[in-house]
């Protein structure tokens, strides 16, 4: 049986795109996420062999892309459009971030195909292609400079796809799969230490001050590994042997 | 008075970047979320008009790029230097995810400068240049075809980074308002106790086996301050003395 990923059901839309390029790079930005259904509504030029240059291996993206005159077209059977905005408007959707966007579009893409609808490079989605979609989604920029590159657009809002059907999966981290050292093996380690410290006078047990308290805070801080004791505890002893 | 953001204290260092292009296009991705330090390491060809081209209005970014022979000298003054990798390695540093990540750098960079490292386009950082930093990041990507443009990742991790400065609640944990050591203070600790287990000849340069390797992962994890670098350094020195 072959796994099916909400991914799959997510289709983006690029409307009347000006550069080959942007639709080269945006193909290869969905590979790398793992979304492969790409619809292109009157692109200006495609196939272009720009296209294909920025695509690298995302090529077959190129090849199974969709090519529609209207936006309606590549709507067709979607049961969620969300349209990607740079500017405010005046009579706005309901606006998400693309956090949540993500998060509503592959809970819906389990089920149903969803679109995700890009405008042209220079003045984004018209306001009858807005119209279309039932929710907006502006990628948060800087004030100053709002210029994101239509791939890079493209590139943020698979990776949010990406990163919400992975939310369930939340692995540990590589150190947590290591052996742990005990809570007793840390405690040992201490002790040692902390007779090594007094026996070379740098710590005087009669004024202990906050030294042992200090070098606890700090590895307290870090997950011991079994290994890591081993190693640590092999040092204190080499340093306690007098030079032969 | 000027609002400082932590984006300010935030450092993009590419290092080996083979095509001009995807240095243009990191700076549209840095300035498009609100970044503006950009450090090059032995770019192939820099400054190069097909940078300028890709970069479209943030011509400013690479105007004020700082080119730097080595990686040690582009992380100068920087407290956490974060390792963007594609592939898993045999002896990781702690991994944290993008958002992860993120969240701990905006932190940090309230204070302090932090840095993001990226790789060549063809195979990344070397090993050498991971050790250098103290956490390795991954962005997830589909296992099939991971092979994402040097600039689009950049983008992913600025827009992390503003999404991380705009969680309102994320206020820094209480250690990383203590004064952090810096990683020149961290690699002279480093230096310091690899002569001293030659000496004790507890280490064997002949084979050295991974044993600073080892011990770099377990301080790496922790951010280490300048108070815990001076007693570690203090007991270095302790364990040195002969008895009198």
């Amino acid at each position: 049986m072959i796994h099916h990923s909400p991914l799959d059901n997510v289709r983006v839309i690029l409307s009347h795109t000006s550069h080959p390029g942007n639709i080269g790079g945006s193909a290869r930005a969905m590979k790398t996420m793992g979304l492969s259904s790409l619809y292109l509504v009157n692109p200006q030029s495609f196939p272009d062999n720009e296209a294909y240059v920025r695509a690298t291996n995302a090529r077959d993206i190129l090849d199974t892309a969709v090519i529609c005159s209207t936006l309606d077209i590549a709507l067709q059977d979607c049961v969620l459009a969300v349209a990607m905005t740079a500017r405010a408007r005046e009579l706005t959707h309901p606006v998400l971030d693309t956090r949540q966007a993500a998060q509503k579009l592959v809970a819906i893409a389990t089920k149903s195909p969803v679109a995700l609808v890009f405008g042209r490079e220079s003045s984004g989605l018209t306001t009858a292609e807005v119209t279309k979609c039932q929710l907006t989604v502006h990628i948060p920029t800087n004030p100053v400079y709002a210029s994101l590159n239509l791939a890079a657009a493209v590139q943020i809002m698979c990776y949010e796809l990406r990163m919400a059907t992975m939310d369930s999966e939340c692995k540990p981290p590589r150190h947590e799969m290591q052996q742990l050292a005990s809570l007793n093996e840390i405690e040992l380690f201490y002790q040692h230490l902390e007779q090594a410290l007094i026996a070379k006078k740098f710590l005087d047990p009669q004024q202990p001050k906050r030294l042992m308290q200090r070098i606890r805070r700090l590895f307290s801080r870090t997950t011991l590994e079994k290994e890591e004791i081993n190693i640590l505890r092999g040092i204190i002893h080499a340093f306690e042997k007098e030079e032969p």
